[in-house]
């Protein structure tokens, strides 16, 4: 039995979401993977820290969020922490980097990411902001002190986007990248489809949180275009900026324009894409008309979806949740497995 | 450069599809992967043998078959080889085995994989018959010589469904699998879908290919039982056999009842399934008339689709193609890549 100590930086909804599993799993990814998962230490900056070399115990830091929403006052509070005193001295074998997301900085989980890397730590983040903005740097960190990073979860959640990209299709030639990269206006558009306004969709998905109280990041497209510079740099090996995305998010689209689609038979879906045009690369989001046959056309919902266009294989589609504190908390544990089941 | 001596056996579609993309992407590969693949021997039983330990052309080969259907008369014509004579003596890192596929005793499939595993030799094969009913022999040789078996293309050809569901989905708990693996019938359906009636759909199919003369084995469920075993085994890791799967053709779907379920806004697909009730594990082909939102509805044509339902993740699905020469040739470089990447 293997035992892998994690740090994690960041205790919101998805740091939650993976000491769940870790609750509901641990005893699983003992026995099939031979792996013993222990959180050593927590750091969040409004909700405290915690450290136990021992392991902390999930169900407790669990009940204790839920009581009152805060770390603070149970054993093994560590009061002076901050992340990277985290990073330098709980011992983690592996940092999980969940704070807040910036896709204009990257920071402050650069910084974390790197000084983990340093560090000789392996380093999981679910966070779009440090892969879109710093890559090549922390890529080059890594490989530096032998160590790896995860980032499965930046695009489409635990949903294995990336990996199937980067690895299983690695030789089957890929051309072209579309996909529904935002579960927020995918589920608006959906509603719009069944018959809402626009006005009216987007309160409901603010009511059910999939979109926050400023939801340019999603109707805008800035998220998904987030997502379509990672896929560039990571499964193209291609290295663009925000810029470089045409864009055009889905506030222009009018109840009269879903209905026209629908009665000819088609869905307006907000896309994600990537095309090779010889040496060129296009990159863009932007809302198409897809017809019902197109593979994306009948991902509705939250739900997010990937078709990777290839030489060998034609196209190759993969659906699955986009978000989720335990669809993203299982983007680190892919990562985790990828990492150390050698 | 890390040079990978390939002997191919069996030189039909799938043979050719390999040669094909080795021809096509060598260097792509070299370039990528740092990895030379050389096919160095191949052998059929109709078309002969050929051998050179520098590696044969792939364009000679295949302007050969092409131009007579047979290899033989060419330089590096071996006379004597056999299939197991390529095995002892050709010096392949890994054989491929792409020879005629048999579900009811895997032969002479299984006899070639186990040759090779105890020559030290990593195999990789495409035929559903040695994983559907000599897996756990062949797993104990390959562990025990310290080699492995690559065997993606045994169920959806290169459409990585089996990875998907063994690695990248490894932690995110399954519970239950759906999927159409079988393209000729989904053709079939397809057709009727859209106005045929089942004798004109089957004929049809016949003519492009898909359908052999005594299409038994596609319509009657058989093929996709094959592949529900084999999942059952290398992604649930639970033994059974054909017999434990109900199965249920779809020679008795009349046009009258796709048309009913059209009217319905639903659609008829022949669905192998898996599903886990505590200890339990029900194994089914049969048709199932799905909803349109249903992931497997929209899946038309000879396109082949995998749904994994899972604890973490809810439900994940792969669509993509289930059967062609480079889709099927390309399961056994994706095979290799996961053998020789590391």
């Amino acid at each position: 039995m293997k035992q892998i100590r994690l740090g994690i930086i960041g205790f919101g909804n998805v740091g939650q979401g993976l000491a769940q599993i870790l609750r509901d799993k641990h005893r699983e990814y003992a026995e099939k993977f031979g792996l013993d998962f222990r959180i050593v230490a927590v750091a969040d900056s409004q909700k405290g820290c915690l450290f136990d070399p021992q392991g902390l115990n999930p169900v407790a830091l669990l009940e204790k969020i839920a009581r009152d929403g805060s770390l603070a006052g149970i054993p093994g509070e560590k009061k002076g922490w901050d992340a990277l005193a985290l990073i330098r001295e709980s011992g983690a074998d592996a940092i999980i980097e969940l704070s807040y997301t910036d896709l204009k900085t990257g920071e402050p989980a650069a910084t974390h990411v790197a000084e983990a890397l340093q560090q000789g730590k392996h380093a999981v983040i679910t966070n779009k902001g440090p892969v879109a903005l710093h890559y090549s740097r922390l890529e080059a960190l890594a490989r530096e002190h032998n160590v790896q990073i995860g980032f499965e979860g930046t695009v489409m959640s635990g949903t294995p986007a990336l990996r199937l990209g980067r690895e299983l299709l690695a030789g089957a030639g890929i051309r072209r990248i579309e996909g529904i990269f935002n579960g927020t206006t995918n589920y608006i558009l959906s509603q719009m489809d069944a018959g809402a306004g626009y006005a009216e969709a987007l309160a409901e998905a603010q009511a059910l949180g999939y979109a926050e109280a400023d939801p340019s990041g999603d109707v805008e497209g800035f998220d998904a275009a987030g997502k379509v510079v990672i896929l560039a740099r990571l499964v193209l090996g291609r290295e663009i900026s925000l810029a470089d995305v045409e864009r055009e998010g889905i506030t222009r689209l009018t109840a009269a324009d879903v209905t026209e689609a629908r009665e000819a038979g088609e869905r307006w879906k907000l896309v994600g894409s990537l095309e090779l045009d010889g040496e060129r690369l296009k990159a863009a989001v932007c809302p198409r008309r897809l017809p019902l046959s197109h593979p994306l056309a009948g991902v509705n919902g939250a739900t997010n979806a990937i078709l990777y266009g290839t030489d060998l294989l034609g196209d190759v589609t993969l659906i699955g949740p986009g978000a989720g504190r335990l669809a993203t908390g299982y983007a680190v544990i892919e990562d985790l497995l990828a990492i150390y089941r050698g």
